[in-house]
Order: C-alpha cells, then sequence, then structure tokens
C-alpha cells in the first residue's frame, strides 16, 4: 500500500499528519515542560499541547520576564465568517497580552484573500476584514495596547513590504511557497507583505524580541522572513506552532470553505450548534449503549471531547472526570456532547453580546 | 561583420536604434501629419518628431476636442539629480493641460528605483523624490489642475496595484519584463504599479481617455496594462512615443547614471553648461576652419544642433536660418554653441529661480 506524502505548505495541508516529523523536518523544536513551567494560567491551548513547537520561545519569555519591551503578532486571512478554530492564536495572544502587558498587533490581509480566491472582489475581502475584526475585539483586548489593521486600510505596510522585498528573490519566494507561472503578481509579492506583518512591531516602536503564534502550515513564512532580520537590525520573531484543530467530522484541519455542517461558526445560534454537534462531532463513544457502558469510549478521537480540551473546559480537574468517566463507559456519547454544547453556547452568547459592543469602540483598535 | 542585436527594453537600450523597425515590431503607429495638424502651437519636441510613434493619439485628442474629460500622466523615476532630458514627457503633459484644461498626474516611483538600484537605499530614494518634484513643479503646472505623488508617500497605490496584480500573471510579466530568479519581489510585483500610476486617473475620477508620453523602451508597460482595462470597464490609455535624447557625446539615450560631462543637470551653473557643451557636445562640424567655411557642418548628428532643434530653439525660423547656415559652412561648430550655451543657461537661470519658488507651494501639488 502506498502512503500518500505528507504535505503541509501554506496552501495545502494532507488529512493525516505527523507532527513528531513535521518537527525535524521544519527544523523546530518541541515546547517541553520546562518551557511551559514559566507560562503559569496559560490558557487550555498552551496547557494542553495543541500548541506543540517553537522557534526561540524561551528567549522571548526571558525578555518578557525581565520586563524588556516584547510584543505578540497574529494575523488574520479573513473569510466571510469566523469559525471557533480561528480564535485559537488569538486566544494566546490575549494571554501574552495580559501576563505581560505587551502590545498586540493584529494584521487582517485583505489583500491576501483577494490574490489567493479566484472569484473573490477586493470590496469582500474589505467586508470579510470589517466582520472578522469585530470577532477578535470581542475577545476583550485592551485597546490602548492593540493594533489592528487591514493591508487595504493601512497601505503604510506597502512601503514595510518594499523594504522586505528587496530582500527577498523570486527563487527563494518559488522554493519555499511553490508559486508558478500561473501566479498572478500580487501573489508573489505576497511574502513580502506577510514578513512586514511580523515585523511591523519592530518597524514602528524599534528592534525587540516578538512572539507569534501560528498554524504549524504558516512556518514557512517564518523561514524566510527570519532570514532577513539582520538587514534590518531586527530581532528574529520567535513563533508557537499548533497543531490543526479538526473539524467536526475529524479532518485534520478545519476550513473556513468546509461545508457549513463541519464548523462551529462564532454567529451560529444556540439551535445551529446543538444540531451540528449532536450530528456531525466524529465520536469516540462505542456504537451500541451496551458496549459503550462495558467497554468505554475513546477520548483521543472523540471531537467534542477534543474541543472540551483545547477551548471550552478550562478546569482541569472537571476536563480529568469527563475523560475518566468516558473512558470508563460511564459518560455516553450523547451526554458528552451535551457538556459541550453547553459550553459553547454559553461562550458564544456572551460572545456575540460581546461583539456587538465591539461595534462602538472599534475605532480604537484600528492602526492608522 | 555581425551586427549587434537590437536591445529596446524597460532596463536596456543599444546605441543604435532603429526606430522605423520598433515600430513594426512593437505594433504601434506613426504619428503623421493629419494627426499634427490638429496639435496646433505644439513643443519642438512633438512637432519636430522627437516623438514619432502613437497608440490612440486620435482618439485622445477627439475626446479633447469635443470637451469630453481627459487626463494626461507621465511618471519620474526619481534620480540623484534631473538633465534636461528628463523634462521632455513633461514639457509635452505642460502643454496639454495648457491646451486642453485638463488633470495632469504625475506619480514618483521611489519604489521602482529602489527595487532595481542595488545599492539605493528608501532614505535615499525618497530623498530623489523630493528633489525630482522641486524640478517639475517649477515647470509651470497649475497647482489646481496637477497630481504628484510617490509610491511610498502615497501608499494608496499599494490596493491600486493590488487590483492589476490579481489580473497579471508571473510568466506574462517575465515575458515582457525578462525577470529571473535574482530578480526581487519588489521588482516583480512592480509592473502592477506602473500600471496603477496611468489607471490613476480613471480610478480617482471614473473611466476617460487618458494620454501617457513615454520614450519608447517603456512601451512594454503599455502592452500589459492595455491588456487589463476591460477589465476595470477603463479606456485603455493613448500613448506616444519619444526617440532618445542623444547625451553630448552622441550615444543614443541619455542616462542620469552617465558621467556627468554626458548631460546638461538642471542644477548645473552657467559656467558648467559652457564647459560641457564646449567640450563635449559631439559637433558634426568639419575639423578645420578652411574646410568647413568650405563643404558646412553636418547639423543631423550636430548634437548642439539637435538640442537646440528638439528643447531651445522654439521659432521655426530662426531654427531654419541656423541650419542653413551650419549646412553651408556659415556658421561655425563654436558659433552653433554659442547659441546653444546661450538658450541654454537662459532657461536654467530662469528654471533655478522657479525651482525655489516651487518650494513654498510644493504642497499644492501633493496627492493625498
Amino acid at each position: 500500500m502506498m502512503k500518500k506524502e505528507q504535505i503541509v505548505s501554506p496552501w495545502e495541508v494532507s488529512d493525516e499528519i505527523d507532527y513528531s516529523k513535521i518537527v525535524k523536518e521544519f527544523g523546530v523544536e518541541l515546547i517541553n515542560q520546562e518551557v511551559m513551567s514559566k507560562l503559569k494560567d496559560a490558557p487550555a491551548v498552551l496547557r494542553r499541547g495543541l500548541y506543540f513547537s517553537h522557534r526561540d520561545l524561551p528567549l522571548f519569555i526571558a525578555d518578557a520576564e525581565k520586563g524588556k519591551k516584547v510584543s505578540t503578532v497574529s494575523g488574520r486571512g479573513p473569510s466571510e465568517k469566523m469559525h471557533i478554530g480561528h480564535l485559537i492564536p488569538f486566544i494566546v495572544v490575549k494571554y501574552i497580552q495580559d501576563k505581560y502587558g505587551c502590545n498586540v498587533y493584529i494584521p487582517v490581509s485583505d489583500d491576501e484573500k483577494y490574490f489567493f480566491k479566484k472569484e473573490l472582489s477586493e470590496e469582500q475581502a474589505e467586508k470579510y476584514s470589517k466582520d472578522n475584526i469585530l470577532d477578535l475585539i470581542a475577545l476583550g483586548f485592551n485597546p490602548k495596547k492593540t493594533f489592528i489593521h487591514t493591508d487595504f486600510g493601512y497601505t503604510k505596510i506597502y512601503k514595510y513590504a518594499s523594504l522586505i522585498a528587496k530582500k527577498v528573490n523570486l527563487s527563494t519566494a518559488k522554493a519555499v511557497f511553490g508559486f508558478s507561472g500561473e501566479s498572478n503578481l500580487g501573489m508573489v509579492f505576497y511574502p513580502s507583505v506577510q514578513s512586514a506583518h511580523i515585523y511591523l512591531p519592530q518597524f514602528l516602536s524599534g528592534s525587540h524580541r516578538t512572539l507569534v503564534p501560528i498554524a504549524i502550515d504558516q512556518d514557512p513564512y517564518m523561514r524566510i522572513l527570519r532570514d532577513v532580520a539582520d538587514k534590518f537590525s531586527f530581532i528574529k520573531p520567535s513563533a508557537i506552532h499548533s497543531k490543526f484543530l479538526p473539524s467536526l467530522s475529524g479532518k485534520a484541519k478545519m476550513s473556513s470553505s468546509d461545508s457549513s455542517n463541519e464548523v462551529i461558526y462564532l454567529s451560529d445560534s444556540q439551535e445551529e450548534v446543538k444540531r451540528k454537534i449532536y450530528k456531525y462531532a466524529f465520536s469516540g463513544g462505542k456504537d451500541t449503549l451496551e458496549e459503550h457502558r462495558k467497554s468505554g469510549g475513546n477520548p483521543d478521537i472523540d471531537i467534542s471531547f477534543q474541543y472540551l480540551k483545547y477551548l471550552f473546559e478550562s478546569d482541569d480537574k472537571k476536563l480529568e472526570k469527563i475523560e475518566k468517566d468516558y473512558r470508563s463507559g460511564k459518560l455516553l456519547s450523547g451526554e458528552l456532547k451535551e457538556i459541550l454544547i453547553e459550553k459553547i453556547n454559553q461562550f458564544l452568547k456572551e460572545h456575540q453580546k460581546n461583539r456587538e459592543k465591539a461595534k462602538k469602540i472599534l475605532d480604537k483598535f484600528i492602526l492608522k
């Protein structure tokens, strides 16, 4: 039997991913207990291993602990609607902001989406950006220390991108991103814009350590951009890499282009959440009640459990009990789903309220 | 004997150029008397054939004559100092502005120079822009109808360039501009910025005819950008193409990277002009006074005469007399040079004064 080749690039992610192989291939380091011990009260995504590898994370923490200026960056490629998986890096940067009192920069790449999505108009891309930004503000960022921009709104990014573009040649970009003759000129230029996003804190307020939480498929950008740091006397950005939060049916990477039954949108109603989880969340439970009671479920492949683990049940003791009860067969699949539904709906109710409030304070966050 | 291949691309111009071959190769049309009869009182560069070919010039004139909205665009790739050859397209757009009362757009591409000149810093590119803009304003444009911008100053251009970038693929750009793996990402993106410059009048004030005077080596840009007009419901820009004004020693294209003895800078002192013309202006005169008096000089290859013809002697009768006297041997080479020196110095004295005044009104011209 032929084994499918594992593909992880910014544009393609294969369904089954061997993360330990990636660590070796990409030349990144695993996040270990020693590093994690410095990040007390970290959110579940960090504490429970969804972020599994890093570049220079200890150096970032060391500077932050010493009270040196640090900042953090997390970009958003805007989509029609955000789903819960999209929140993961923003949960991390919010935690870092709260812990170290540092600036958060959020570049929203309407240009990227416009270049890469054939049918997307520029107006749509800008509309998506405006929509997504409200969801981000709803997470509770500090307006005094949070700087959000879109590329078509904050076109000054072109100047910063140009500074980087001069240092990256077409061969390198092709090797890393696999551009072809069919790629449009915007796609080809975009790696310099992305790099400018990551260096924006240093362009705007001088050389300092920055942390960038990214999904592992975005790491090629980090390799290109870390190479040019010296040319600007910048400090190479630190990164932490997350695995993909699986879709409801268990696909490796949730995607906004999936069927809407594969993901929970931040705009979903309580009823939609209920329906989707009941109907589509892949279960690690047994086929019959009798069998489940007897030999128990498998939380490791159970999507509801995974969502609780990484996003919705922050209490370690409660999660432990859920896991134990599910494994033993005491907790049924339907009951596990109910726990998740309640948690998600509680979160979304609050989120949707905060999103309405965000409309009024939007302007405080926009980088001019 | 092998004939050198004729090269005319935006980056390379061979020393000997067969313009009739270019007309055929580039698929452009010669400017004929019928067209020229519409352009009464045109400046010498137009009237005396330095502009030799066009795309859609009659359509532009027709719209202008009907009183429809038209505009004209001429870009400047900033250099340390401008020389007299650089003025040619601006003399044309000023004439068009005066004749039809239309807007003139002047994009100054500091980004282009930054991308293409290896050693040039971004600060230097911006400094060159500021310097060159003063020389342009000194020509006497109408501040209410003239819009000058630099790309690093007016970064909104990035959005317009992006709209075009999505419609041009890497193959096309490579075919037209000959990019290689060594080309940096800024160079590769730049054709979309250049296109955005030419479409800026239509982006900013809706579809209408525009005229772009360019040196013939810039025509590849026109071919790429005319192809995308339909995608924006824009009107394909009209163009007129100039031959190169030869350098003092007679090289086909004057270049700011030439030895400073090859060109007359707008900042040259009266003494410098005198010295350069006397010493370096290639003469069509005979070697000895006796021979010259006997068989006369050749104005067709005489640089001083060429400069008078295209730039400094607008009076047809006076020019005719100079030509006749030179051909007959009545006018000596040194005397011809004296006429040119006086004309240039008269122009530069006025220009340098106007340039000082330009500093005070600069802001009225800058597109925000």
